[in-house]
């Protein structure tokens, strides 16, 4: 592999996502140096005690000395970072007596990619952004949450990569090869569509099955005793950070809301069914979402 | 213990539930026989296979050898069965030359309850009745599912108990102890309110989930691809299998058109924050669902 043996990785938000990274760049080697910037003091803390990365830096060190930055903050912050980023790149540029071309690369890891690619299309340097979204996580957050092995066999999506120069991109794909991921590639609009259906909807449903049960059972002993392995899987997504989901939601809003608005109608469905005693549509409908058999271990 | 040292366990239905039991009631010592009467030739034979039970009799044969019978098939099934059980009983107690009174004991140990003691309020043998739920299981079904260790460290709800005999309330109790499961008491139509909330209700959110999905997503290995840990595990009940839950969403149907309706509403409130961009009713709505945390593990 071409892989600069000497790479330093500058993660910008030690959360789930970018701890989890910051620990496998750095014990897989595919980063010499791993420096992190994270703006909660409470958070920096805890990702300086655990040790996630080399160093934590300021926001203007991490863009001097990494060759590759990731943007692993909320998306609603990543959208006004990423063309600073750029910014940063571009008077670096200026700045090398050689005027040396540009070799740094930024990416992200947010879970909506149209509003990023976006904020950047005309950027003179927007061949040094890679748009990314791994496909991993789980319902925890913040520094704690990190750990090794997060992304073992799941899929990274790796957006408008034409838009990218194909050194920013091979880069990226080595990262996601360290992480053993399997890389698909899309549009970014398309991407947030199919985000919307397979992964922002399944958020909203568990929030609203949380706030439903929360709401009736004022005895949460009850929902103790009774949860069984079924409602807790159901609900678990509910446990997610409002940091992270907020921007997610208002990003991606128009898709969101058509995605809500099949799920509030096949509800419906459900409900007119079992209202008119009507088994054998409750049956069918049953039957035809069996067929997630199929596709879901 | 007082327990009987030569029980016969019989169980009507060898599905995961009544299968597992099988397993572990005669590996812990509990019955010294189980006998199994499954109606589905297929699963009798993969019953027989697998080895769940000691001998596969006719339902005669069940009532006649069994001290203990479980009905462990789909509710609406078991609520034609249990008035048939007990008549059963009554006229077997009539054969008996001594007049001896029945020591026989039937459980059922279905998701609903209520439909269930209103069957046989009335009958004379209703104390020979002890109305339990299990609550455990998995998304998967048939003989197949069945495995040991099912029921260990989760609740089972033992309903209207004032109504059993007292002898036939603590042979349950014993059985349910052999499962270490944790004993919860409740009413009948307390019980079917509670798991409106806290089980069915999951059910239903997991089949609209998977409807939602299924219709958009044509191209099922976008699914499969960007399907994280999320998706699917709050897509993973939707596997359930529809003998099961359409009777339970009959029987339960005031209940769970209750819960269905307030599920819509929050599911509106949702809509509608995310559609007027209100960013802070968003937080708030993510933010009470959060509490769920404090309950569930």
């Amino acid at each position: 592999m071409e892989q600069k043996r000497n790479m330093t990785v500058g993660i910008v938000g030690l959360g789930l996502i970018g701890g989890s990274m910051a620990i496998d760049l750095a014990r897989r080697g595919f980063a010499s140096r791993v420096i992190g910037v994270e703006a909660d003091p409470v958070n920096a803390a805890a990702a300086e005690k655990i040790g996630l990365v080399d160093r934590i830096v300021d926001f203007d060190d991490c863009m001097e000395q990494s060759d590759l930055i990731v943007l692993a903050v909320p998306v609603g912050t990543a959208v006004k970072m990423l063309p600073e980023v750029l910014d940063r790149f571009r008077s670096m540029e200026d700045d090398s007596p050689s005027a040396r071309k540009m070799k740094k690369t930024v990416m992200d890891v947010c879970s909506t990619k149209e509003a990023l690619v976006r904020a950047v299309h005309y950027h003179p340097l927007r061949g040094r952004y890679v748009a990314t979204h791994p496909m991993a996580g789980t319902e925890y957050s913040g520094p704690w949450a990190a750990m090794p092995g997060l992304f073992d066999g799941r899929a990274c999506i790796i957006c408008d990569s034409q838009e990218s120069a194909p050194d920013a991109v091979r880069t990226v794909e080595n990262l996601y090869d360290t992480l053993n991921m399997r890389h698909i590639y899309m549009n970014a609009s398309g991407h947030d569509v199919h985000v919307a259906y397979v992964s922002h909807i399944s958020h909203i449903t568990s929030f609203a099955l949380a706030l439903t049960v929360l709401d009736k059972e004022k005895n949460e002993k009850h929902i103790f005793d009774l949860a069984s392995g079924g409602f807790s899987s159901t609900v678990r997504l509910a446990k997610s950070n409002a940091d992270m989901w907020v921007p997610i939601f208002s990003q991606n809003r128009d898709n969101v809301l058509q995605v809500i608005d099949t799920y509030i109608e096949k509800m419906g469905r459900f409900r007119e069914a079992i209202a008119d005693d009507d088994e054998a549509a409750v049956r069918t409908l049953i039957e035809d979402a069996n067929r997630i058999k199929r596709i879901i271990r």
